[in-house]
């Protein structure tokens, strides 16, 4: 089993309108530090799992709709809960269907929204 | 199969006393950096894996007993090699037990003990 | 010379409502890793720069206004740019006068805002 | 289950000669930091993986005919593509034999070769 | 006084043929990782260091000659030690010569080029 | 002015007994993870500030007597405040003997002894 890890960022504000989630109720904001791993079985062709720039790539059009925005605003997230989990399933969603056409590569993606917290989410229907 | 991460540290003095660990077989210390990791297949009805409030919480409640403390001489590691394996495993058997009324939580502690190693333990029948 | 160094962060949301700033004129938000560093030229009778404790216990008050809000209503920065120099400048200031009766220790407040990008403000009259 | 992860580094030059690669076909180099993850059931009877100090030379021996090398005229990689991908499985490949009388023992290699991109390589044939 | 920090990363090769240099006299390569301080007194009138964007194009800017190069061959260090601090004062005049009409700010370059080591270059004749 | 800068960690007991100290009064420990920054107005004849092996094993000599120790027991330490800054104060005075042929060279002594707090001494008597 091989591995390629890229990371990138993004700065949204939200806010989590439930009880449930206390002072976070409010309107706040986060920087959003998101490291993508991509698995395969084994190495294609050129003995890599993906090609580090088209990664980076994927990764930066997954993450283009998000940044510098207000997800309370934000089509995809208006109306829902946008906690990190959701926010990585998102991410994870759009990188599996820029990659339909490769189901041999399993995605997992990891938030970290503060030093002391975060989260991660792998695709499902992946291996 | 999402997950959440959440971290805190303990100072601890201890010793090893086996030939087995040479010079750590001397009453010594380490800063122990411990980051638990949360697993759930799905998010729960506010969609997340548990509260990041909830699971300091249980973080800090495992904790609480080793801070500031020479293991040689506390009652769960007095007379037992208290190397970072088994406090991983000390610190995942009490946060299982504070979890005992939700069994579809995976759960990892993770520990760094110094910058050049770590370890992690991932407790027993759970996902 | 001696210095203590000690860290906390806050989740804030803000926008930056002039065209120099790009895309970052919209309402966003950012995770703000905050590290305050004391200094002082001897140490004091117990041999610290601060107590540590107390230290964290300083920042953790000037941060406590900041924490989960949108700076854009914030009563300190409403109609003002609350860029990350400003946010330093701010929390430098705070600590400042905290410390007023101890004028022999300095204070650097460093932000990191995202992976990329740092800022920090060394409060003036200090040493 | 539990793990232990034990780091270094080498620093080497090599060139990806396929347009695959773009820029990447100069020659040109990379500092590795590698992390290696030892994964056992059940810990032993000292209450550990394995002996960090072992495992640390048996890393140390692994990476020692990298160091300061060029990997397009090292024997191990002269005429084969060098990606990190390759380099990993080239770790993991030499610590599985020196682990091969410890079949219980799991072994993978992460590798970072810069801030935003890194890889690993689980040993196949192992737990 | 103020700070703003940037960093991004290269990729290069080089030797270092003097035998003060041990085994790194061999080809060899390194990832590394630069960290730019700007430092000012005041704030300017948008109340930052300096812009962001421009920080980062700036560092690129001067990066932009040693990516995936081998230095030995470069026409800036062939036939001269290119050693960390050497690289960190090339990249400290670079971006000195592009801030020719801003003298009021300060640069650092701040050079990782292992987890082990780092250098730093203050650029003389500012502040 | 040049810098360069070498780590390495060492793994302590030690109290500090004085009521100021609160929880830490009892007999706990630390990994002390410790970065030295040697700077130097020009650099010498090979273009560095030191050779890096030469400031690694500098740095190993001043930390081998506080490996694996009990600093309670510690000839040096022994019915004095061990605390971090004692620590670095005592780190930084071996190091500039050690140096003391070369009062040029500034040296910085940087101690992080958690994920949330660290101290430095910068010697005196030197530049």
């Amino acid at each position: 089993m091989f591995s390629l890890s890229v990371n990138d960022h993004v700065m949204i504000a939200h806010s989590l309108p439930h009880e449930f989630f206390g002072p976070a109720q409010a309107l706040h904001g986060a920087t959003i530090a998101v490291e993508v791993t991509f698995t395969r079985e084994e190495l294609d062709e050129h003995r890599v799992v993906l090609d580090i720039g088209e990664a980076l790539a994927l990764l930066d059009e997954a993450l283009t709709p998000l940044r510098y925005t207000n997800l309370d605003e934000h089509p995809d997230f208006a109306g829902r809960l946008s906690t990190s989990e959701a926010i990585a399933e998102y991410i994870g969603t759009d990188l599996s269907t820029s990659l339909a056409d490769r189901p041999e590569i399993g995605i997992t993606v990891h938030l970290r929204e503060n030093p002391r917290a975060a989260v991660s989410y792998t695709v499902a229907n992946r291996p």
